[in-house]
């Protein structure tokens, strides 16, 4: 019998704002973060979860992470990997912890990266990779692992068995679709706030010779500015090659309304998180407002319960589920059924560090087994910190391929802790 | 100048699970605590604010607290006191922390708990209660105080303004009425989940002794248990004392109109927390439903966002502002704003560890200058832990009585971090 030993976790910390990498309307300065957890065993396994955040505040998140983490230590691998949806519900529905949230924030974040790492265990025991064996379970598995309290007046457990069991025929020509072709991505790497204008016409110029089919830009912070670097953007991009706009949550209801009419003539793809992410209602009016452009977010949902209400009000177009934002796979699973009942494709959020590692695997399961028409899905794609991931992802010719190591993607490789710890790691302490 | 020199940070926590006093559906077994932080400066000087949670991970909290308050060391009181509304939006809307929720969950609440730190030092200061500086401040220093980013397509800060302005000339009167009788005050006291039949009859006796109009009991575990609860408790107060019930997130959506279908016949004055809090679209359908019953909820909502959209969609009839979940009290004052924009009433949450004494001030400023109805308005009462604070509330015959001490309600005695500091106190240690 295999027992986890130790629930260890680590303040990790690089140093992005120097390069004003992943600047925009809102995060002029962040510093890409994890509060990393490591569940140690007395065998060789090991299973790895984390939550991304952009800097201050990551020892806050590192210490809610500790604290439910080490609520696993001295538990039996085998019981724990079994059950993982008994280990959700224990610690969700924890009264006590519960009042801190209701699922929502730090501790909600938390509890999901010690499920996630549960999972990441889980399928490194069986050997392969999260996608692959989200696949070899049943649909009646799958959505087993959902709790439905609060969604069921929407989408009930059968129903949700149903959209898996009408999606089933498929799978073999998806996944062989997808083994060849991969998933296509897109890139926000050129479209920093923070950046020059020349350095925005050189990366646009790298983003079509890499094959993307869209690049994000981010705007918000002054229109003049939008207008001129969508300008330089589509000129080097020409008009094969797609553009959307990220307001990462600046704009009042009105604000965004008005400010998108403003840039709507640059022929914009979609319009990410116009405003604040808990205003369901406000969505669905602006995205009434600036139809056709899609509206597009979900990076900042706290949980199922807002998707489920922001997909009832057609307040989003485009479902950006979010790698380490909610309460762990399950959630981002009931997201994703969620999603597909209301036809609302998933293009996840991704960048950051890990992001892109860990929610291709959401991503190309949806595509396999849950999308209704997944040649028009995408995943972000942002090409910075891949280094430090033990299994980086596979983006070739504009497209995600096939993860096909064992695990989740959220493993680290050695050596990033006496790196990026903080703040005692040699890049801080310098 | 006096000069902020610490912010300290306790973890307490009161072990009130052994009586199961605060039990209900959803919380078999609190044990109140509070993530308590006081500013200390160079002269006598001191300011204090919490955040209230129900036991495990209030050492999170408290880190959190802890975190935030940190920054405030080594500032000028004259400078924070005179312009609070700006340390809110720095804290606030600090990108990085802000990713932690946004307007959520443990970062802040904790926020939350440093800026009302700071009203507490400020009206300490100017040597009055908390309600009765905020009565000295002019309609548009109030609405000054608030964010609107989020709020204005709903309710501006010019409408804002008139509200208040219109409110002016009723505030003689009103604060008359207050200082004569108070403001009703309801008991959740007798209804706790966790008692027998017995304690039940012999506490709602009580509370008709102590002038209560309304009982509040606590429902959703088992629904014959509720029937014959609600029998005892009616045939003991009879008539003329109202019955409210409080499900505490317990149900889904369709859950709670049926359950609620079924205990309708016992004379119910609201239906608490039907479902998850976050549920706008739900509280609505729920709302609707049950009609004339209404809904009341909002010690869970963990914005002002939310409550805009709850008021917009009817959600709740009753609007139950928070002492201590949201960012502080200017968020506060913005949920009292938007329910009178909307004519619902605010009778506070209250309970707990400190709640009362805090929230009286928010509920006593709400009747003398905003409400519409202000007799419609009434406050929870329960009736322990009372002894722990330095101010503890006059609660007589039924009604709460304004508070006269300098302060905002949230100052201890001295030795309470001896007895419940956590885990080293002597309550714990023994």
């Amino acid at each position: 019998m295999t027992t986890i030993t130790a629930a260890e976790v680590v303040d990790l910390r690089f140093p992005t704002s120097v390069m004003l990498d992943g600047s925009d309307a809102m995060n002029p300065d962040p510093d890409y973060s994890a509060a990393y957890l490591r569940l140690h065993t007395d065998a060789e396994l090991t299973g790895h979860g984390f939550v991304f955040t952009i800097g201050r505040g990551n020892d806050i998140q590192a210490t809610a992470v500790a604290s439910v983490g080490e609520r696993l230590v001295g538990r039996q691998v085998d019981g724990l990997c079994e059950h993982v949806a008994g280990l959700a519900h224990e610690l969700l529905w924890d009264s006590q912890l519960r009042w801190l949230g209701p699922d929502k924030g730090v501790i909600h974040m938390a509890i999901g990266a010690v499920i996630n790492a549960v999972w990441d265990l889980r399928v490194r025991r069986e050997g392969r990779p999260l996608w692959e064996s989200l696949l070899a379970l049943s649909p009646s598995e799958i959505v087993e692992l959902v709790d439905w309290t609060y969604l069921s007046d929407v989408l009930d457990p059968g129903q949700a068995r149903e959209l898996l069991e009408e999606r089933r025929p498929n799978r073999t020509d998806r996944l062989a679709a997808v083994e060849s072709d991969g998933l296509a991505a897109y890139t926000t790497g050129p479209g920093w706030l923070g950046y020059t204008d020349d350095k925005l016409a050189d990366l646009c110029r790298q983003a079509v010779n890499d094959g993307f089919g869209l690049v994000k830009l981010k705007v918000g912070h002054d229109l003049g500015d939008d207008h001129r670097r969508l300008a330089i953007a589509r000129d080097v991009l020409g008009s094969e090659v797609e553009i959307a706009v990220d307001a990462n949550q600046r704009w009042g209801v009105d604000q965004a309304i008005e400010w998108v009419q403003a840039l709507s003539g640059h022929d914009l793809r979609w319009v990410e998180e116009p405003t604040h992410p808990d205003d369901v209602l406000g969505h669905a009016t602006i995205a009434e407002a600036i139809a056709p452009i899609p509206v597009a977010t979900g990076e900042h949902l706290a949980n199922a319960v807002l998707a489920k209400q922001l997909l009832q009000v057609r307040g989003t177009g485009i479902l950006q589920v979010d790698a380490t934002r909610v309460g762990g796979l399950h959630e981002q699973l009931a997201m994703l059924m969620l999603a597909a009942q209301a036809g609302v494709d998933v293009i996840p959020h991704a960048g950051g560090i890990g992001l892109c590692e860990a929610v291709q695997h959401i991503a190309f399961f949806n595509a396999i087994a849950l999308a209704a028409e997944p040649g028009r899905l995408m995943l972000e794609h942002v090409d910075h910190l891949h280094e430090h991931m033990a299994a980086p992802v596979d983006v070739r010719d504009g497209a995600y391929h096939l993860p096909r190591l064992p695990g989740s993607g959220t493993a680290l490789v050695d050596g990033v802790d006496a790196s990026f710890g903080y703040p005692t790691g040699t890049e801080w302490s310098l």
